[in-house]
Protein backbone atom coordinates (compact mmCIF):
# COMPACT_ATOMS: atom_id res chain seq x y z
CA UNK A 1 0.00 0.00 0.00
CA UNK A 2 1.47 3.25 -0.74
CA UNK A 3 1.78 5.68 1.32
CA UNK A 4 0.42 8.89 0.63
CA UNK A 5 -0.28 10.71 4.02
CA UNK A 6 -0.99 14.40 4.02
CA UNK A 7 0.65 15.05 0.87
CA UNK A 8 -2.43 15.48 -1.16
CA UNK A 9 -3.08 18.39 -2.67
CA UNK A 10 -6.53 20.03 -1.40
CA UNK A 11 -9.23 20.58 -3.95
CA UNK A 12 -10.58 23.89 -4.58
CA UNK A 13 -14.52 23.80 -6.07
CA UNK A 14 -16.25 26.77 -7.20
CA UNK A 15 -20.07 26.66 -6.23
CA UNK A 16 -22.18 26.18 -9.83
CA UNK A 17 -25.26 27.48 -8.27
CA UNK A 18 -27.03 28.44 -5.04
CA UNK A 19 -30.19 26.74 -3.15
CA UNK A 20 -33.11 28.78 -2.00
CA UNK A 21 -35.38 27.40 0.48
CA UNK A 22 -37.71 29.10 3.48
CA UNK A 23 -35.21 28.57 6.13
CA UNK A 24 -32.90 31.72 6.98
CA UNK A 25 -31.75 30.85 10.57
CA UNK A 26 -29.70 27.58 11.13
CA UNK A 27 -31.60 26.25 14.03
CA UNK A 28 -35.26 26.68 12.31
CA UNK A 29 -33.71 24.54 9.50
CA UNK A 30 -34.52 20.73 9.05
CA UNK A 31 -31.89 18.38 9.15
CA UNK A 32 -32.57 16.08 6.79
CA UNK A 33 -35.29 15.63 3.34
CA UNK A 34 -37.34 13.23 5.52
CA UNK A 35 -38.25 15.41 7.83
CA UNK A 36 -38.63 18.11 5.74
CA UNK A 37 -41.58 16.59 3.15
CA UNK A 38 -43.38 19.11 1.11
CA UNK A 39 -41.25 21.83 2.15
CA UNK A 40 -40.82 24.07 -1.24
CA UNK A 41 -37.43 25.98 -2.48
CA UNK A 42 -35.41 26.40 -5.36
CA UNK A 43 -32.11 25.01 -6.92
CA UNK A 44 -30.35 28.05 -9.16
CA UNK A 45 -28.02 26.83 -11.19
CA UNK A 46 -25.60 29.83 -12.53
CA UNK A 47 -26.50 30.44 -16.03
CA UNK A 48 -22.87 29.07 -17.63
CA UNK A 49 -23.36 25.63 -16.08
CA UNK A 50 -27.60 25.68 -16.87
CA UNK A 51 -26.35 23.20 -20.37
CA UNK A 52 -25.73 20.94 -18.19
CA UNK A 53 -29.47 19.78 -16.93
CA UNK A 54 -30.55 18.81 -19.94
CA UNK A 55 -33.06 15.61 -19.67
CA UNK A 56 -32.54 16.30 -15.62
CA UNK A 57 -36.55 16.42 -15.59
CA UNK A 58 -36.40 12.80 -16.21
CA UNK A 59 -35.45 11.78 -12.61
CA UNK A 60 -38.22 12.35 -9.42
CA UNK A 61 -35.24 12.66 -7.32
CA UNK A 62 -31.68 14.01 -7.25
CA UNK A 63 -28.98 14.47 -4.96
CA UNK A 64 -27.73 18.06 -4.36
CA UNK A 65 -24.21 18.63 -2.37
CA UNK A 66 -23.63 21.61 -1.17
CA UNK A 67 -21.15 23.33 1.10
CA UNK A 68 -22.58 23.68 4.79
CA UNK A 69 -21.07 27.21 4.85
CA UNK A 70 -22.27 28.22 7.89
CA UNK A 71 -20.63 24.88 9.67
CA UNK A 72 -18.08 26.27 11.74
CA UNK A 73 -16.33 24.64 14.14
CA UNK A 74 -15.27 20.76 12.81
CA UNK A 75 -15.60 18.40 15.37
CA UNK A 76 -14.71 14.94 15.19
CA UNK A 77 -16.42 13.26 18.01
CA UNK A 78 -20.14 15.12 17.72
CA UNK A 79 -23.24 13.91 19.57
CA UNK A 80 -26.12 14.02 17.34
CA UNK A 81 -29.82 16.14 17.50
CA UNK A 82 -30.93 12.34 17.68
CA UNK A 83 -29.34 11.23 20.03
CA UNK A 84 -27.47 12.39 23.32
CA UNK A 85 -24.82 9.97 23.08
CA UNK A 86 -21.10 11.13 21.17
CA UNK A 87 -20.21 9.41 18.35
CA UNK A 88 -17.63 9.82 15.59
CA UNK A 89 -18.15 12.58 12.92
CA UNK A 90 -17.97 9.92 10.02
CA UNK A 91 -20.66 7.78 11.84
CA UNK A 92 -22.98 10.99 11.87
CA UNK A 93 -24.29 13.30 9.23
CA UNK A 94 -23.71 16.48 11.61
CA UNK A 95 -22.71 19.86 9.36
CA UNK A 96 -19.79 19.98 11.34
CA UNK A 97 -17.46 17.65 9.58
CA UNK A 98 -13.21 18.27 8.24
CA UNK A 99 -14.96 18.77 4.81
CA UNK A 100 -18.45 20.29 5.32
CA UNK A 101 -19.78 18.70 2.40
CA UNK A 102 -23.59 18.02 2.29
CA UNK A 103 -25.34 15.80 1.09
CA UNK A 104 -29.40 15.84 0.35
CA UNK A 105 -32.17 13.70 -2.11
CA UNK A 106 -34.45 16.05 -2.81
CA UNK A 107 -37.82 15.63 -4.96
CA UNK A 108 -37.29 17.70 -8.41
CA UNK A 109 -40.95 19.09 -9.52
CA UNK A 110 -39.68 20.87 -12.62
CA UNK A 111 -37.00 22.28 -14.40
CA UNK A 112 -37.86 26.00 -15.66
CA UNK A 113 -34.58 26.76 -17.67
CA UNK A 114 -31.32 27.30 -15.03
CA UNK A 115 -33.48 26.72 -12.36
CA UNK A 116 -35.46 23.69 -10.65
CA UNK A 117 -38.15 23.78 -8.07
CA UNK A 118 -37.86 21.28 -5.54
CA UNK A 119 -39.96 19.90 -3.11
CA UNK A 120 -38.18 18.41 0.78
CA UNK A 121 -35.45 20.88 1.03
CA UNK A 122 -33.56 20.89 4.38
CA UNK A 123 -30.82 23.46 3.57
CA UNK A 124 -30.25 27.11 4.56
CA UNK A 125 -31.17 29.75 1.95
CA UNK A 126 -28.29 30.95 0.39
CA UNK A 127 -26.26 27.50 0.46
CA UNK A 128 -23.56 27.70 -2.12
CA UNK A 129 -24.36 24.43 -4.27
CA UNK A 130 -21.39 21.79 -5.63
CA UNK A 131 -22.84 19.23 -7.49
CA UNK A 132 -26.53 17.74 -8.90
CA UNK A 133 -26.48 13.71 -9.56
CA UNK A 134 -29.62 12.08 -10.50
CA UNK A 135 -30.41 9.62 -7.92
CA UNK A 136 -30.88 6.03 -9.78
CA UNK A 137 -32.47 3.45 -7.98
CA UNK A 138 -30.66 1.03 -9.34
CA UNK A 139 -27.59 2.14 -8.26
CA UNK A 140 -28.48 3.87 -4.91
CA UNK A 141 -31.06 1.29 -3.07
CA UNK A 142 -29.34 -0.92 -0.82
CA UNK A 143 -31.12 -3.91 0.35
CA UNK A 144 -30.50 -5.27 3.90
CA UNK A 145 -29.14 -2.28 5.50
CA UNK A 146 -27.24 -2.28 8.68
CA UNK A 147 -28.13 1.39 10.55
CA UNK A 148 -25.79 1.40 13.50
CA UNK A 149 -26.74 3.83 16.36
CA UNK A 150 -29.40 5.09 14.50
CA UNK A 151 -31.37 1.46 14.42
CA UNK A 152 -32.45 2.41 18.65
CA UNK A 153 -33.53 6.06 17.61
CA UNK A 154 -37.00 6.72 18.13
CA UNK A 155 -38.70 7.31 15.05
CA UNK A 156 -41.42 9.69 16.94
CA UNK A 157 -38.77 11.75 18.38
CA UNK A 158 -36.59 11.87 15.69
CA UNK A 159 -39.12 13.84 13.81
CA UNK A 160 -40.25 15.95 16.30
CA UNK A 161 -36.73 17.11 16.53
CA UNK A 162 -35.53 16.42 13.31
CA UNK A 163 -37.84 18.89 10.95
CA UNK A 164 -37.45 21.46 14.35
CA UNK A 165 -41.22 22.01 14.05
CA UNK A 166 -41.15 22.39 10.04
CA UNK A 167 -43.10 19.34 9.43
CA UNK B 1 -34.91 35.53 -4.59
CA UNK B 2 -31.05 37.00 -3.97
CA UNK B 3 -28.89 37.58 -6.61
CA UNK B 4 -25.84 35.48 -5.92
CA UNK B 5 -24.77 35.09 -9.45
CA UNK B 6 -20.67 33.99 -9.47
CA UNK B 7 -19.95 35.83 -6.06
CA UNK B 8 -19.32 33.23 -4.33
CA UNK B 9 -16.10 31.91 -2.85
CA UNK B 10 -14.51 28.60 -4.05
CA UNK B 11 -14.08 26.34 -1.31
CA UNK B 12 -11.08 24.55 -0.46
CA UNK B 13 -11.35 20.70 0.75
CA UNK B 14 -7.90 18.79 1.94
CA UNK B 15 -8.50 15.08 1.76
CA UNK B 16 -9.00 13.34 4.73
CA UNK B 17 -7.45 10.00 3.25
CA UNK B 18 -7.04 7.51 0.28
CA UNK B 19 -9.28 5.19 -1.26
CA UNK B 20 -7.55 1.68 -2.63
CA UNK B 21 -8.61 -0.83 -4.66
CA UNK B 22 -7.36 -3.13 -7.14
CA UNK B 23 -7.37 -0.60 -10.28
CA UNK B 24 -4.89 1.29 -11.66
CA UNK B 25 -6.02 2.04 -15.03
CA UNK B 26 -9.21 4.48 -15.45
CA UNK B 27 -10.66 2.58 -18.47
CA UNK B 28 -10.71 -0.51 -16.06
CA UNK B 29 -12.10 0.91 -13.08
CA UNK B 30 -15.97 -0.22 -12.93
CA UNK B 31 -18.30 2.77 -13.43
CA UNK B 32 -20.55 1.88 -10.14
CA UNK B 33 -20.69 -0.36 -6.88
CA UNK B 34 -23.57 -2.05 -8.34
CA UNK B 35 -21.43 -2.94 -11.10
CA UNK B 36 -18.50 -3.94 -9.22
CA UNK B 37 -20.27 -6.36 -6.51
CA UNK B 38 -17.36 -8.22 -4.14
CA UNK B 39 -14.33 -6.31 -5.33
CA UNK B 40 -12.25 -5.52 -2.26
CA UNK B 41 -10.48 -2.44 -1.43
CA UNK B 42 -9.29 -0.10 1.74
CA UNK B 43 -10.19 3.29 2.97
CA UNK B 44 -7.20 4.70 4.60
CA UNK B 45 -8.21 7.67 6.66
CA UNK B 46 -5.43 9.85 7.86
CA UNK B 47 -4.71 9.62 11.63
CA UNK B 48 -5.49 12.34 12.56
CA UNK B 49 -8.95 12.16 11.02
CA UNK B 50 -9.09 8.41 12.96
CA UNK B 51 -11.35 9.42 15.82
CA UNK B 52 -13.96 10.42 13.52
CA UNK B 53 -14.53 6.61 12.72
CA UNK B 54 -16.17 5.74 16.05
CA UNK B 55 -18.83 3.69 15.63
CA UNK B 56 -18.96 3.67 11.90
CA UNK B 57 -18.62 -0.28 12.27
CA UNK B 58 -22.09 -0.52 13.28
CA UNK B 59 -22.94 0.66 9.74
CA UNK B 60 -23.56 -2.04 6.95
CA UNK B 61 -22.87 0.23 3.67
CA UNK B 62 -20.99 4.13 3.82
CA UNK B 63 -20.81 6.73 1.88
CA UNK B 64 -17.66 7.48 0.60
CA UNK B 65 -16.96 11.15 -1.18
CA UNK B 66 -13.61 11.09 -2.95
CA UNK B 67 -12.05 13.65 -5.58
CA UNK B 68 -12.27 12.30 -9.01
CA UNK B 69 -8.24 13.21 -9.69
CA UNK B 70 -8.12 12.08 -13.01
CA UNK B 71 -11.36 13.69 -14.20
CA UNK B 72 -10.26 16.52 -16.99
CA UNK B 73 -11.73 17.66 -19.48
CA UNK B 74 -14.99 19.37 -17.54
CA UNK B 75 -17.71 18.88 -19.95
CA UNK B 76 -21.19 20.37 -19.86
CA UNK B 77 -22.54 17.61 -22.06
CA UNK B 78 -21.60 14.17 -22.07
CA UNK B 79 -22.22 10.32 -23.58
CA UNK B 80 -22.90 8.01 -20.55
CA UNK B 81 -20.84 4.53 -20.43
CA UNK B 82 -24.26 3.08 -20.72
CA UNK B 83 -25.86 4.97 -23.43
CA UNK B 84 -25.24 6.09 -26.87
CA UNK B 85 -27.00 9.51 -26.35
CA UNK B 86 -26.12 12.63 -24.89
CA UNK B 87 -27.42 14.24 -21.90
CA UNK B 88 -26.58 16.91 -19.63
CA UNK B 89 -23.75 16.36 -16.75
CA UNK B 90 -26.14 16.93 -13.99
CA UNK B 91 -28.39 13.81 -15.50
CA UNK B 92 -25.59 11.85 -15.22
CA UNK B 93 -22.87 10.48 -12.73
CA UNK B 94 -19.96 10.99 -15.15
CA UNK B 95 -16.30 12.17 -13.73
CA UNK B 96 -16.26 14.89 -16.20
CA UNK B 97 -18.14 17.70 -13.81
CA UNK B 98 -17.79 21.05 -12.98
CA UNK B 99 -16.82 19.83 -9.67
CA UNK B 100 -15.07 16.64 -9.95
CA UNK B 101 -16.62 15.08 -6.63
CA UNK B 102 -17.55 11.15 -6.57
CA UNK B 103 -20.18 9.27 -4.90
CA UNK B 104 -19.85 5.89 -4.14
CA UNK B 105 -22.02 3.41 -1.53
CA UNK B 106 -19.69 1.14 -0.88
CA UNK B 107 -20.22 -2.10 1.88
CA UNK B 108 -18.01 -1.56 4.88
CA UNK B 109 -16.63 -5.15 6.52
CA UNK B 110 -14.48 -4.14 8.79
CA UNK B 111 -12.37 -1.54 10.76
CA UNK B 112 -9.84 -1.73 11.97
CA UNK B 113 -8.18 1.50 13.72
CA UNK B 114 -7.89 3.86 10.69
CA UNK B 115 -8.70 1.63 8.22
CA UNK B 116 -11.76 0.17 6.79
CA UNK B 117 -11.95 -2.75 4.27
CA UNK B 118 -14.76 -2.36 2.00
CA UNK B 119 -16.42 -4.09 -0.88
CA UNK B 120 -18.04 -2.81 -4.06
CA UNK B 121 -15.07 -0.62 -4.66
CA UNK B 122 -15.65 1.30 -7.85
CA UNK B 123 -12.60 4.19 -7.65
CA UNK B 124 -8.98 3.74 -8.73
CA UNK B 125 -6.46 3.08 -6.61
CA UNK B 126 -4.95 6.54 -4.82
CA UNK B 127 -8.39 8.73 -5.19
CA UNK B 128 -8.43 11.05 -2.65
CA UNK B 129 -10.93 10.63 0.10
CA UNK B 130 -12.96 13.54 1.14
CA UNK B 131 -15.62 12.73 3.35
CA UNK B 132 -17.69 9.53 4.79
CA UNK B 133 -21.23 9.42 5.36
CA UNK B 134 -23.27 6.88 7.08
CA UNK B 135 -25.71 5.47 4.23
CA UNK B 136 -29.26 5.19 6.65
CA UNK B 137 -32.13 3.65 5.41
CA UNK B 138 -34.72 6.12 6.77
CA UNK B 139 -32.97 8.39 5.72
CA UNK B 140 -31.55 7.20 2.09
CA UNK B 141 -34.24 5.08 0.45
CA UNK B 142 -36.83 6.59 -1.80
CA UNK B 143 -39.73 4.65 -3.11
CA UNK B 144 -41.87 5.89 -6.78
CA UNK B 145 -38.44 6.98 -8.10
CA UNK B 146 -38.55 8.35 -11.78
CA UNK B 147 -34.96 7.15 -13.31
CA UNK B 148 -34.89 9.54 -16.07
CA UNK B 149 -33.05 7.74 -19.42
CA UNK B 150 -31.57 5.10 -17.19
CA UNK B 151 -35.32 3.72 -17.28
CA UNK B 152 -34.51 2.42 -20.91
CA UNK B 153 -31.12 0.74 -20.34
CA UNK B 154 -30.85 -2.73 -20.83
CA UNK B 155 -29.43 -4.51 -17.68
CA UNK B 156 -27.32 -6.83 -19.07
CA UNK B 157 -25.44 -4.19 -21.27
CA UNK B 158 -25.25 -2.08 -18.21
CA UNK B 159 -23.47 -4.58 -16.26
CA UNK B 160 -21.28 -5.20 -19.51
CA UNK B 161 -20.10 -2.10 -20.12
CA UNK B 162 -20.06 -1.05 -16.34
CA UNK B 163 -18.33 -3.40 -14.90
CA UNK B 164 -15.49 -3.30 -17.26
CA UNK B 165 -14.95 -7.09 -17.22
CA UNK B 166 -14.50 -7.04 -13.57
CA UNK B 167 -17.71 -8.98 -12.60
Amino acid sequence: MPNYKNTLPPVTLPPIGVIHSPYTREKETPIQPVYAEGIKGTVEVFPKYAEGLRDIEGFSHIYLLYHFHKAEPIRLIVKPYLEDVFHGVFATRTQHRPNPIGLSVVRLIERENNILHIQDIDVLEGTPLLDIKPYISLLDHRENVRNGWQEHIDAELARLRGSRGHV
